[in-house]
Order: C-alpha cells, then structure tokens, then sequence
C-alpha cells in the first residue's frame, strides 16, 4: 500500500490476479471453469486438438518505449494465432504467463490485457488462465488450444514437387515498420505522418493472424503450410527441408509491401531483401496443385479482401533457389530473424 | 561455429530446435504432429479438457547456481501437474517456451529437457512444442493440457461449512530445503550430509506432483481442492474466498516436514511457521465430508504410501483461525509465498 506516482501503487499478486479476473471473461458456452482456479477446465475439442505457444521478451522482440501496451497484448496473441492459422485451425483458449519487472505500473498490465483480450475477442479465443511472475524485463508468454477436423490439419511437411508455393497479403511491412519505428524523428519525421507510414507500424505493431485464410487455403487442398514470421526465405527453407523437397523463388512475383518503396527512398533499404528476410508478417506460405491456385486467390480476395500469390514451384530439391527477372537462377540462402545468431 | 569452451559452442536456433526435437517424442498414439511443425495436433481429449500454465523465472523462483538444469526441468512441469492434479485430472500434453541468455551452454539445455523429458515419463505427459528466445535471465514458461470426465472437475469454490480440511503429505519440507541449500556449508555441512537433509533438499530441487492422489480425493467426494503450492495459509485463505466460508485449521494438526525439527536445531527456525508460510510443496488441500476423511486416508496411504491429514473444519467464516494446543484461537493471516511482495 505503498503511494507512489499519479494514483499509481504497487500491487500484490493477488490484487492484481483480481484486477486482471475482472477484466477476464468468467465460464462461458466453451469455459467451465474460468480463470482463478489452479487450472483452468473447457468444453472438450471436437476433432483434433491444435497446441502452440510463443513468447515475446522485451529488448528481444520489443520495446517497452516503441510499443504501447496494448499493442503488445494483441501481437502476443496474434503470434500465436498465426500458428493455429498455419495448420488450417480454428482457435479456442488461451493462456497467458507474464513476467513483470517491479517498475510496470498496474495500468500498464491492465492496457496489455486490453489487447490481448481485443485480439480475443476479434478471433473467438478466450483467455482462460496463465501465471505471473516478477523478472528483469517483461516477458509475455502465450499458449494457445485450437481445433481442426481429424486429418484436416495441414502440415509443413505435405509439400510435393511440382505443386505451386502461394504466400498471402504483402511481405516485409513489419520489418519496415520496425525500421521506421527505429529511425531518428529528424530523418523519418514526415514519413511517419504519412499514410504509407502509418500503414507501415501497424503492420508492424498491431499485425493481423489469418486465421479463415489458413482454412480457406486448407479447403482449397493446401498440403503444406506454416505461417511467414522469420522471413519468407528462411521459412521456406524450413518448410522444404520439413518436406524433404526444393523451391524455386520467382524474385519478380514476391509481394513486397508497396510502402518499402516508399520507405527505401527515405532509409535507403532493399525492399526485395526486406520482404525476404524481414520477420514478423505473418502471412501464411502454402503448397497448392497448379490448378487449384486461381479458386483459392478468388476465394481468399473474395472472404478477406486479400491477395494470395503465387511466387514460385515446389521442385526435387533439395536445393532452394531464387530466379531473378532476367531468369538468372541463383541459391537462396536461408537468412532472416534468428533469436540465437549474434 | 565460434568454438567456445570444452567443445561447447553456441547453436542457431534451428540446430537448438533440431537437438530438442532428438530428445522429444514425435508422433506417438496421442500426438498426430509433433515438435517442429508450427503447432502441435493432438487427439481430442475425451470429457472436459484442463489447461494449466506456470512460468518459473532465474532470480524469483531459482538460481542457476543451486539448482541443476535436470532438477530445474521436472520441477517447471512438475509445477504444472500439480494445477492438473489439483483439479482431479490427468495430465496429457505439455508446452515448453525457454528464455535462455547467450551464455547457455546447449548441453545444459539439453539436460534441462532431460529433466522435463523424466516428469512427463513418470507422469505420462508428453512435450509436443514450444517456442525459444534469448532474454536476460532463463524463464521456463510450461503450459500443459489435461482431461477430466465431464462435469468431475474440483474447483476450489465448493468447500462447505461443517466440511473437513485434509492436506496430503507433509509441508514446509521445500522452504526448507532451499534455506538448506542457502546456508553456508560451514554451518550446514553435516546437515547436507545427513539423511534428512537430503530428503529436505530432494523436497525443494526434486518435488512431486500429486496426480493419482488428487484423483483419488476427488472420488472420495471432494468438493473443493487446490495445491499448496504458495504456502497453507496463503493458499487457504484463497480456497476460503473463492468458497466464500471460513476455516479453522488445528495447527498441532498441520503435518510439519518432520525434517524440519532436525533443521530448526541448526538454522533457528520455526518449523510450524516454515510449514504454514513456506512455498512449492506442491502438496493438495481439500475439503472432504467428515464421514469420508477415513475412507480418504485409508486409500492414500493404501495406493501412494502417503499421510493424508485432517487440519480442521471449514467454517461459516469469512474468518480464517488457527488454534492451538491450549485452545487458543486466533485469526490466521494469509501469509506466503507472493511473487509481487516487497
């Protein structure tokens, strides 16, 4: 009960589990026993069961001075649900467990929970429970439960040579988004009043999860399919080596967020190679038969007012390739966003 | 590829992922995807589904320097089976996101999920995915599934008044431990050579989850249970709100560690204190019918080899007492374990 700034004053764990309780939704049609209990207890999933978790640390996949908290809640939600779209899934639950440095004022977690429950609520997925803990910096980790059809769920492993590789929406924002974020205001003042500018953050800091395209993608026969969020070049090395196959990238058919060019007038960035290797679009990359791309493009641009593209073909591998404009192939290396490499 | 020490080197993430997904099990009769993919696909869980998280953070719940990473690793699921068992229900599927500073060795990563990979052998939970992430300090965030028959789930919002309060083993046996392994060794060398203090430490590094027990207090026709994982006070007061009655513990009832006699000659410390404010006994609290706390305890000890104790009577409340030998009754304040006190 110690006062300390502005009405702010340090919590218990217990007031602020309470705090937090309060603004959690109570048993529900799919949640029998909610929040506050050891664990948390849901209606059983029909199908097969979707499990998956991210975690997000500050000074390694945020900053507490660049992004609100509110924001952070729904990007650590919408991570997670990008996984559960990856698989052609619907999500179900989540929980949450957050580290919090002493610092973080009450409002501050109550704001986080806003947008994690913002992102709940736009993608019917409750926050059934999760744990707290103090630490040196904030970390959010998040677990999500989905559902999917028995057999339906789409693997990274399913692609076959020959099949069409199709990537959802634009690449790249986010990293340019980051970039911009980062920029000293004197260089990047009137980009950030733009509206590309502005399209470029929130693609960064307020990210959608394609959760009914990964469906759509996966009725219209996708075999393969894993969520864009480490870069487009090093997931598809991920995605072909899980499938035992090659790609061949065509760099002219990549769709790279029409604001980078904007940006790269300003930063002096690739956009092609921020497209590549930029992390955090999550947009899904998935392998289709050749005939059956133009129906899932229709139906995705029809559902979702988004593009789907296809940017090149599953080969024999195992080799992943990038052909340029002037048909000039080349290896594609595997760079983009690894948590270890220093 | 910098060579480090002793044939250690950093890893990528994907050579980290790679290794863990050597020590974890790939499909199996309950996981249709495992490890790898960009989520877990497992059977649908028949009845209701649980779904628990705990995060344990280096410098709040551990230290690197006293605890081994194979200790750390079945305590960060134990501390998860134990809000699956607190409930009444079986464990099934566990999540692992890591945290871990640069200065990690993989070897000690590997040994962690080789202590993780024990707990969910000994209690049939299997590790199906996660996340990896540098940080400052190592979290280990878990988050695991579990299944109960519909409607069988014990909340801790049922205790009534004129019920029995039962508590399984012995407690204060962990706080202890840890004021062991924190002592100098010049005052506790021959403590930690001792038989008890061994069982003291193996209290603290090495805890159990108790599944079948919470399994069996909940066919006993419990009606309210948690684990005591904060410590007897704390924790009961929590039980008392959220069942809105009161309770009246017997504290020459409350089954202290008997270790903690021998411990309280060394360090000076109250061992009836340690046992009702001390954490992560992971022990279950239930509240039984008097008729039933017989037939209780006769199959616990008969299927566990374990105490099962009456620690006194639920009351009309709110007030919690405690009462001791002579009769005296005073209010029992809700003290232990909080991760935000200061």
């Amino acid at each position: 009960m110690n006062p300390r700034s502005a009405g702010e004053r340090h919590l218990t764990e217990d007031e602020l589990l309470g705090a937090i309780r309060k603004v959690l939704s109570g048993p529900g049609p799919l949640v029998v026993i909610g929040v506050g209990d050891d664990a948390a207890v849901v209606e059983a999933t029909p199908g097969e069961a979707v499990l998956t978790a991210d975690i997000l640390v500050e000074g390694v996949h945020f900053d507490r001075t660049l992004t609100s908290p509110r924001d952070l809640g729904l990007k650590a939600i919408v991570a997670n649900l990008s996984d559960i779209a990856a698989m052609g899934a619907s999500p179900r639950h989540a929980l949450v467990s957050l580290v919090l440095p002493l610092d973080v004022e009450a409002s501050w977690v109550m704001e986080l929970f806003g947008g994690m429950l913002n992102a709940g609520e736009e993608y019917a997925t409750s926050l059934v429970g999760g744990d707290l803990s103090t630490g040196p910096v904030v970390v959010v980790s998040v677990a999500v439960t989905g559902q999917v059809a028995r057999g339906k769920a789409v693997p990274r492993s399913g692609a076959r040579p020959g099949q069409r590789l199709v990537v959802t929406g634009t690449l790249g924002g986010s990293a340019g988004g980051l970039a911009l974020a980062r920029a000293p205001v004197s260089k990047v003042g009137e980009a950030l009043a733009s509206e590309w500018g502005r399209r470029l953050l929130d693609a960064h800091f307020r990210p959608q999860a394609r959760v009914g395209e990964g469906q759509t993608l996966a009725q219209a026969g996708a075999t393969a399919m894993m969520d864009v969020s480490d870069g487009l070049a090093l997931d598809l090395s991920r995605l072909c080596a899980e499938s035992t196959v090659g790609a061949r990238l065509e760099l002219a058919a990549v769709p790279v967020a029409s604001e980078l060019r904007e940006l790269a007038t300003v930063l002096g960035i690739d956009p092609l190679e921020v497209a590549l290797s930029g992390g955090e679009d999550y947009e899904l990359l998935a392998a289709l038969e050749p005939g059956s791309v133009e129906e899932a493009a229709r139906l995705i641009d029809e559902r979702f007012g988004l593009r789907l593209t296809d940017v090149g073909e599953i080969t024999d591998g195992p080799v992943m390739t990038a052909v340029d404009d002037a048909g000039n192939e080349r290896v594609l290396e595997p760079r983009g966003w690894d948590h270890f490499a220093r």
